[in-house]
């Protein structure tokens, strides 16, 4: 809303622009017709604030990001989100499986299954 | 129990002690005495195998299950166990704070803070 | 069973119909071909005893359930179902949303997303 | 209240006799100084009604809860008093550490290792 | 850092003030000795922004919180403070007692024991 | 690789036999495709190891990952399959359900419907 609203929403976007333009923005699309408030928060928040946080590289976040939804496994739109990002900004697809294959020591084989089959989902589409 | 069986279990007793010598002990001595074949498992499958697998580096691996167990918020003891490992293989105090914050966006704030809490005993340690 | 089992049923109708009478109606029938036993809980714990309760107004309890299933992540079809509720017994969109938002800082930004994209489906179902 | 519930009640006060007295009553006498009905619907729909269900015995539903718990991770106290009720219906301690390392894979190695921990404290305190 | 941060920063400071002041300043001076960036999110997202939403007002809100916090079961020390800050904003003991035992129906038993137990922590400080 | 792996693999492969061979078949197949060492670690660690078990024979087995899961929550597809693989090594209907309503306890009850709701997908099969 005021001007560094906008700072942190245009690093957001920019953020976004790494990631996965295209994705973000269905997202955000969706979000403002329900809960406008809450688009603001995922660009400014996650994308502007967390993510585009130093020390670490996007890549490494990414591949963290992988690992912790896979762990969760409540997140599995998300999950595809960020398997697709992981590969836009430079994961190889044996650093992704490897990440996934280690959460079925913390979280259980189930998880990591249905985080594999995620990742083959995303890897196919790349295919085409 | 037969020679490959051991050629797994040598392979993760020396992950084991890359990554905390004495603390995997500790967890295998108490585990020998209520539950031996699990201790055989958590040293030939998490690190015999899981842990040991090319592709990502020990320290990138200490971060995905610092992240992993951070979002889960249902493993304190491990989580301080690999908060230390992480330590133990070369990451950094920041990179450690950056992989718990990450998880604020995806697992909550509350998953953050714990991680956190945790965070800052095990490197208030350290300094002793 | 007996007639106070019925008392309890009879109040557990009572409020169901308050709710969403056909939803419960297809849940039920659903639950008597497989666990009629669990049905009857439903109608007598679940609606009979909790929903019935004093202190709380139905609509308040609504987004409780509403706030509390976001965060958990892992009931798809009873977020679904009380989203519905939640609108019968007065809540406006504008607080269900509210509620869902708030819960990503106590539970991710993942499970706020997808109680939203929820919230989506049950008011455009309204607009028809 | 009624008579009804009062058959419930007195089911529910066998079974919980059956599993641990003691343990029960104590479980029960703090949740009457809180929430009374709730101190009622443990006794009633808990043990009165699920745990007395008919098809499965109380030793096979110990077992079940233990899995449940350890593989939930997020309710300690509640595995600890089943871990010993377990034992009070004839569990032996092999089947309730197979049951628990069998989790291993379904929720991860750090559910079963924080079970078989609560299980080891529970036969500690036994052997005393 | 901006003025604007500084906007979001005093109004989460503002929110905090009528939650639980002393609370919220204990956990932001820890979280500044190991994560400063991250102890402006909590005050500048979650208090400035979220909980400073219209809508709803403080008293639903908290309670909202409680209820989810109950249901994920992952979140101690938060759902304690949280406890505290429901009464701290006008809730009164019968209103979060309930909140937390519909919890049981959605959550399960040791969700809503384990909230009513720290609800009884917080309740009984109260009366000193 | 080597023989010993070879030996517990052959072991693995035997147990999926007696629970749903053409089921595990497709799991491993999908598997090999995208992980083949986790393909593996399925075989041999999930099936050849722990299932492989002494102490409880495999119907107790599967109906304690029946419990598991559905207290979970997290693993649809997972569940799904041992559901099938409980009627395959001999599980009655009747226990199956008492299973997974024994759950409703301790999970809450939206775990023990999207449990019953598999469940009657899996008894609709076997009808046909």
């Amino acid at each position: 809303m005021s001007n560094d609203g906008n700072e942190r929403y245009q690093r957001g976007l920019e953020k976004m622009a790494e990631v996965d333009r295209e994705g973000c923005q269905r997202v955000v699309e969706v979000l403002k017709t329900i809960a406008p408030e809450f688009a603001n928060y995922v660009v400014e928040f996650a994308f502007g604030d967390i993510l585009s946080g130093p020390v670490l590289n996007l890549k490494t976040r990414e591949l963290l990001i992988v690992a912790g939804l896979t762990a969760m496994g409540t997140a599995a739109p998300q999950l595809k989100f960020h398997l697709k990002a992981a590969r836009n900004v430079g994961c190889t697809r044996e650093e992704i499986v490897e990440a996934i294959v280690q959460m079925s020591v913390y979280a259980g084989f189930p998880a990591a299954l249905n985080g594999l089959y995620a990742a083959k989902e995303v890897f196919d589409a790349e295919a085409n």
